[in-house]
């Protein structure tokens, strides 16, 4: 691993709950480094009297007491992860005790004066890092996925923490430099004016590997959504139903949700999560409260809103339309599809209410519509779907998607460099200049696995991540 | 195991997170029941190829991916526990997987997708107390344990779990039983009037478990400030510095807590752990605030609140002391000790405005005083031994302590029961009728250990346990 990092890695002891905090039935602590298995045999005594250092097998479970002095503070089962073998490729040893937070700390205590020290955030992980068994970009998918709460953002988070990303990208930069080490060696011989590397390759191999970031930059927009949930506005006229929609929408999930034991709703009341994507009400609750005054205060406030939102879901009540506004209402679906960058679904609200066939409605249904009773919460799964359906439009596929800021900005540094480069050549700039662009397109590309670090950026990625992880 | 329940147990497979709830590095679930491991390895592909439920090893960690279908969920290790050679006495798998909670919700799905279903709150210890892994009161001892906050409520719960209550229990119930038969015997040969049984070897036995259940239904008034927190009352006349002498042990507590990361403290604000006891500030705050006017109202509500302490720390403003009130205050003092199931700590607040050596020193010095200034924080630890040791007294040592009020409940009823057949024996009451006051004592020791008991009592005990537990 070619690292610039100066940050000291050493194999001391470190020990941590790793189960959520609190209290629960079950708990689990573990330890990572040289002594981790001495410490925690110094504290076990099994009931298998016969154990030992010696005759202790890795991948296996151990029931006994943990114990401090002669004090029995749990009956627990131990297991033992001789390294490489195990998460940090150091010895790890496992202890899963009662789940109360009481003992968890008698248990830390102990193991910290028989020589171990509590672990920072995301000490394991930077130690499987450091080892070898995961790069960077993956350590961050192991943050992500622990993070996700929706499908689509799960999934993202697995393929990331299991290498998809990271292939990728050091695919790319072995391409680069494959090429680069010829341009390099031109440099040693640059009295002989020899050409090692043939130009026109060179140049197509740019261009490609610039389409190739340009495609990862692109899909970071959505990546961003996915992970961070799909922005959604809700808009319409005053009492067209909008708040009732909201909670009607929040109901049916609730509903989903609820029927898992255990599983609790986000705390957030405006995200909720249909079919795996999760979907974000951006302020609508500033939208709802301002709904009599919209109008008054002009469009400028909602048009902000609705800035943000990827999807707009415009509501009106549709009893209410009649020859009069009918035109209206068209015209202003207008202005909001005009964005290409948005999904827009219309919500004919109060069917309850409908008496006769609105006017024009072969017009209407020119947009994807949908006909609800926010308020009897009917067709309101229909709704949920759509929002859904709109959302895999997006193209979200198996395709590799960036959702990390970090990722998509040295991604973003590494096209830029490349521009240099292709510029470089155009106007005949001499190789030596055009290699330090050459040698920043690569920088920026390992930064993202971690093949080039520094201390504040891992500092940054693992200070991130709980303790324990 | 003698049971009147009709409770239904049956080996279907059940399932449930058994960490924390919440987010953390690693979550646990587990399964047990018939199809724990077949439906286990529907959805696990080891990273060890070979691995099927006929080569796979009990007590072994496996690693692989947990899927749905042929999508991954997540990474994880998974464990076979054998049965019986589990908690519940049945197959039991655990699986350790990413510690989110959308993670876990996918696993759970699906594992419920394939046959198990969620565990009711405290079902898998329920199983192990019907599999006769445990009694009642040892799986009593497991809710308590998970629940303890301090080391004498750990320690008392860990001995109840580990069964040092309940074999105490078994053998009078065993000496109790052995003589009863002797008796029912005799009631079978009624008429020809012989007697199998001493009558006064008999009565000293129901003496001598009287009096042990005595001091067990004693030790209940103990067991049950250690598990709940020691009550105490700050009292003290307007201006003596109680909230801040309050706030000063709090934040002695609270540094001594923050040394350990992942503790948090208890959300009661007036509970504090000092050396493993939990102190329970009773409505301090309610004296507190109506600091002024105590002495307006009447001592009435004061006394009201101290009648629920078990330790009163009278905070004096020690520098106010002089020629005039100094008798007033012993005698107050005096008022206090009357009482002599409390403790009783002086508290000789302000030292440091302390000009010079308050007057009858010598009598002051009779009661267990502790000199501190609150508001600079002085010899408050000195003041938090002093309580630790108050609690010391109280006679905790390693004693079987009864902690739960159901035990406490059945040990008084066996006690008036076994009154009831020495009163029977002394007025020559028919051997038959007294019979019918035994099998009462039987029966109440027989409930605490789950030798005799019922679908309620089991419903009332396991549905305060977790789900997972």
């Amino acid at each position: 691993m070619t690292t610039s990092s100066s940050m000291v890695y050493n194999d001391d002891t470190i020990c941590a709950p790793a189960s959520p905090a609190g209290s629960g039935a079950i708990a689990l602590l573990r330890l990572s480094g040289r002594d981790s298995l001495s410490i925690a045999l110094r504290h076990f005594k099994p009931r298998l009297k016969s154990l030992s250092a010696e005759t202790m097998e890795s991948h296996k479970l151990y029931f006994g007491d943990f114990v401090d002095k002669d004090k029995i503070i749990d009956e627990i089962l131990l297991s033992y992860f001789k390294g490489p073998h195990s998460y940090t490729a150091e010895d790890v040893v496992e202890i899963s005790c009662h789940g109360s937070t009481y003992i968890q700390q008698l248990i830390i205590e102990s193991l910290i004066n028989s020589g171990a020290r509590m672990a920072n955030a995301g000490e394991f992980t930077m130690r499987a890092f450091f080892n070898g068994r995961m790069d960077l970009s993956q350590a961050e998918g192991v943050a992500d996925l622990i993070a996700s709460h929706g499908k689509a953002a799960h999934q993202m988070a697995l393929r990331q923490m299991r290498g998809g990303f990271s292939d990728k990208i050091k695919e790319l930069r072995t391409e680069l430099l494959n090429f680069t080490s010829l341009i390099e060696l031109e440099l040693d011989f640059a009295e002989e004016d020899v050409e090692f590397a043939d130009r026109e390759d060179f140049m197509n191999l740019v261009g490609k590997l610039k389409q190739e970031l340009s495609s990862l930059i692109n899909s970071f927009k959505l990546g961003n959504v996915i992970k961070h949930g799909i922005p959604v506005a809700i808009i319409g006229k005053p009492n067209a139903g909008k708040s009732t929609l909201l909670n009607a929408l929040l109901n049916e999930e609730r509903a989903i949700v609820s029927e898992i034991p255990g599983t609790t709703r986000d705390s957030i009341e405006d995200t909720i999560v249909i079919d795996g994507f999760s979907f974000r009400f951006i302020d609508t609750a500033g939208l709802r409260e301002s709904t009599d005054k919209i109008e008054a205060i002009g469009i400028e406030r909602t048009y902000e809103k609705i800035d943000q939102a990827k999807l707009i879901l415009y509501v009106c009540d549709i009893s209410h339309i009649n020859k009069t506004n009918v035109d209206d209402v068209i015209r202003e679906f207008g202005k909001y599809i005009e964005d290409s960058d948005k999904h827009f679904i219309f919500v004919a609200n109060k069917i309850d209410h409908l008496d006769e066939t609105p006017p024009k409605l072969k017009e209407l249904l020119d947009y994807e519509t949908v006909f609800v009773s926010a308020k009897r919460k009917e067709n309101i799964h229909l709704l949920a779907s759509t929002l859904v359906s709109k959302v895999k439009e997006m193209n979200f596929d198996d395709n590799i998607i960036v959702s990390n800021s970090r990722h998509y900005e040295a991604l973003k540094k590494s096209f830029e460099a490349l521009e240099e480069v292709e510029q470089g050549f155009g106007n005949n700039i001499p190789t030596d200049l055009i290699s330090v662009d050459i040698r920043s397109a690569l920088h920026h590309l390992g930064s993202i696995t971690g093949e080039i670090t520094n201390d504040e950026v891992l500092g940054n990625i693992f200070g991130k991540f709980c303790i324990g992880k």
